[in-house]
């Protein structure tokens, strides 16, 4: 009983770092930080944030690379919420994460701010410097002044629901 | 001292049950998948999402049909936070969760996304199958490209502050 | 080892009342309820929401009296997310919320809906009555329809990175 409730603990604290997780990709994203946010995945990471983004992503080194782009962008604002977690084994879990993200264009050219509505698929695992994001897919549910073709998030009948 | 420990856990648990209840009626709607949102919700759950939605809709059977009107959107895309969850009994709680809300309309004939701003006030009770929403009502803050009556927010000094 | 179980559930407690105090804050303001936003803060309570806004704000009356100006809106909805708490001590914390907030104006004469994109920066403390917010800053990363002079989001190379 008592180790059941260590358990159960853990398992929260766990939930808590993991999401800790997807809150600092956010910040480092919005303050420019390219080489924090690869940090926060592991060396084997495979992202795919859509065919308009280049498409899959190997290793942290290019995902850092890639990162760089964001400073096109005057401002970005990447607000998560609707997490939700499942753990295959005490090291590994997946996850779904929606997210509402702004973005600022430079003054000039006059370009009117672009929106995103749409879900990371994720797979957390536990290295032994805590909780990395292995694996991360985005799916997009709805946009605003992006010219980019993004994976949509799926519907029943829809090819790409899982 | 250990017991009330344990009730402690397991009432971050509880918490943590319908936090995911309400996450997974996010994902559920823009599924698009009616009979699982249904399933989330007491045999005899009333809601009302509002006067220009039809007003109250009582039991679950019900309620699976008239979600299936979501598919008249090409996407949609709810976003919940400031989720409040207030305990009654071990079994009962009330709350209540912001929602911000895209809703993207069919190509044809060309119309602009909906955006809904509001808070679903719930009841919640554990059921042998685990928690379920057994109340929920729909209240707005703001709307966009939507033409329908809803429940107003409730302000000091207005009717309807609950 | 059970005495440092008990603590992480405090830990987390704690963490669950934080919260809540930053969704407190969004209700009460939705709500239009001065004396109780108030009453979230300590009383020698410090916050900055920007040249725009008139500056530093000191003392829980004046933050009181302040929020009255909320009337001008005819509804907002302060929806929260991105919550990054961080103990110096058992009694006290740091914390980043990110917030997208809705300002409706009143029709009369007709105005769009205002929006911003911004990050509390806020000190908790650990009051005889429970958490309060001791110091809060506001930084935006956006905004629409407002004309007022806020703090920039630090970015990387940017001024204002803390």
């Amino acid at each position: 009983m008592e180790r059941s409730l260590a358990e159960m603990v853990r398992r929260l604290l766990d939930r808590e770092e993991i999401v800790a997780l997807l809150h600092a990709y956010c910040r480092h994203v919005d303050r420019l930080e390219p080489e924090r946010i690869a940090s926060l995945f592991t060396d084997d990471c495979i992202l795919d944030y859509g065919p308009g983004m280049g498409g899959t992503i190997r290793g942290r080194a290019n995902l850092q690379e890639r990162m760089r782009g964001l400073s096109r962008f005057a401002a970005t604002s990447h607000h998560v919420s609707n997490i939700e977690i499942a753990f295959q084994s005490d090291d590994r879990a997946t996850g779904t994460t929606y997210v509402y993200a702004l973005h600022r264009f430079p003054k000039f050219p006059a370009r009117p701010d672009a929106h995103l509505w749409g879900r990371y698929h994720d797979v957390f695992v536990r290295t032994a410097d805590g909780w990395r994001i292995s694996e991360r897919v985005l799916r997009i549910a709805g946009q605003e002044e992006f010219d980019i073709e993004w994976y949509p998030i799926g519907r029943r009948g829809s090819a790409g629901v899982s």
